[in-house]
């Protein structure tokens, strides 16, 4: 069994990333720059755009945090990212999100210049991935792609079972996995509907859990060598913590990891590639590289 | 055994449209207005052109359609785009593929404003129906679906095998089936890559057959009771008919049907549904009740 290391693969590909940008820099070339708005003081946001600013850093790139309160209007916010689209030196910016429920979140992302959308939320994108057309990719699917060409694990005309249909990871990874140009697996999404979902699950090459329930994927539903990516990070309450929880995988790690050939651990497996996916992201809007 | 026939639900389907038309007029309300342009003298896209106009016809909608000879350039086909996206009268209008291979097809797809967008190609439609959000679906998934929700053919938690994973056919339609405000199914998409492929038919409820081979699916691939959505229109050379050839569909009818709770027969099927489906979407796109 290979232990998939996310957070080794996050850090190499990082130290890459800080090699072409001092390369690029060195030859007279524009730094990337990636801006992000803050609404309001969401803890989990917080953290995660405090990593961003971190990882910009780490990869040389120039970064703007733009704060905001939670009472800004909708359309404040929109002319927030209107000066965005326009401003030539930001190559590409995320809206972190949730947003205030006064604001509709789907008219903010859709206000966003595809072109600048690194975040791969904009429907352009999302509908330029599911043709196979040049795109911005969305940080967790692209991260696990990531990881399965790092580890050089075969997909092509495997069966993939990808569990969890949401926007964000089950829906793109499922058009990903199927395409000739990226898995090219023969795909099942299961979700909390399937009447199958276990014997999907045994039958499976590869498994994707994205079904955000604790430990779900158990020992009987998973196929002797079989390659798990476990997308789960739900908050457990854990007094032994100093932060008074842990973060819980979809896949119930001691017992499934032994038939496993690969297995991700969470935390340190998918999590830590998904940053990663964005600053990858934001390098290929300032090199021009996908439109 | 229900044959599923096609003929009767698009004849069923435009004579609805016909009778909300001419309520509409009666009200003051506007006429749809379908514009098609057509470039070169394919003899398919002649007829499904043609094909086109008669369907307008009997919607009772206004049809315009624009000729271009092959040497249209690009820059002068784009221009045409513009005018219709400009046109006030015209609610959404389709160009007809393929186009001459000195012409972007996706530049001219993408350059169409997406309001009236009414084959559902431009990437904004593509996307938003990835996400779940209000669009054009494309003619024949969006056929499919109505032929399932006209037949009252349950499809919540089954398993559905989708053959091809083509842009028009086999990757939205998997897209719909897995989602909950559509099909709600568990969702396997197989290509010509799968080594599964007859195991996942063989446990389908609902089989739906888009990977353009003739008679592929055979009786040892489907399960007693499984329901059979043919896509497949292959020409087969066949000296009896008038035109020289017959249509051919992905399954072998025959043998197949006596075991389906449901099948589509080729011709009859799947077919007279995706104009029925442009129809619809021209009415939404006049009512402005997608955008």
């Amino acid at each position: 069994m290979v232990l998939i290391d996310g957070k080794q693969t996050a850090a190499t590909i990082k130290a890459e990333i800080a090699q072409q940008v001092a390369d690029i820099v060195a030859r007279g070339g524009k730094r990337p720059h990636l801006a992000a708005i803050l609404v309001g003081h969401d803890g989990g946001s917080e953290t995660y755009v405090a990593n961003k600013v971190l990882a910009c850093k780490e990869c040389g790139f120039t970064s703007t945090l733009l704060r905001f309160e939670d009472d800004i209007t909708e359309e404040q916010l929109l002319h927030e990212v209107d000066k965005l689209n326009n401003d030539p030196d930001v190559d590409g910016f995320i809206v972190q999100l949730p947003l205030p429920r006064h604001i509709d979140e789907q008219k903010v992302i859709e206000a966003i210049d595809y072109h600048k959308d690194v975040d791969g939320f904009h429907p352009i994108n999302v509908g330029r991935m599911a043709i196979g057309l040049p795109c911005f990719i969305s940080a967790t699917p692209k991260g696990i792609l990531e990881l399965l060409q790092r580890y050089e694990i075969p997909t092509s005309g495997k069966k993939c079972v990808i569990l969890g249909r949401s926007n964000i990871v089950g829906k793109p990874m499922a058009q990903l996995m199927m395409q000739k140009q990226y898995g090219d697996a023969t795909v099942t999404v299961c979700h909390s509907r399937s009447t199958t979902l276990k014997d999907e699950c045994r039958q499976a090459d590869i498994i994707i859990a994205a079904i955000g329930q604790p430990e779900f994927v158990t020992a009987d539903m998973v196929k002797k060598g079989a390659i798990i990516i476990d997308v789960g990070t739900t908050r457990v309450p854990d007094a032994t913590r100093k932060k008074g929880f842990r973060l819980c995988g979809d896949v119930k790690f001691d017992e499934v990891a032994p038939l496993c050939s690969y297995i991700t651990p969470v935390p340190g497996g998918v999590g830590p590639m998904t940053i990663c996916s964005l600053m990858t992201n934001t390098l290929l809007a300032s090199q021009k590289k996908i439109f």
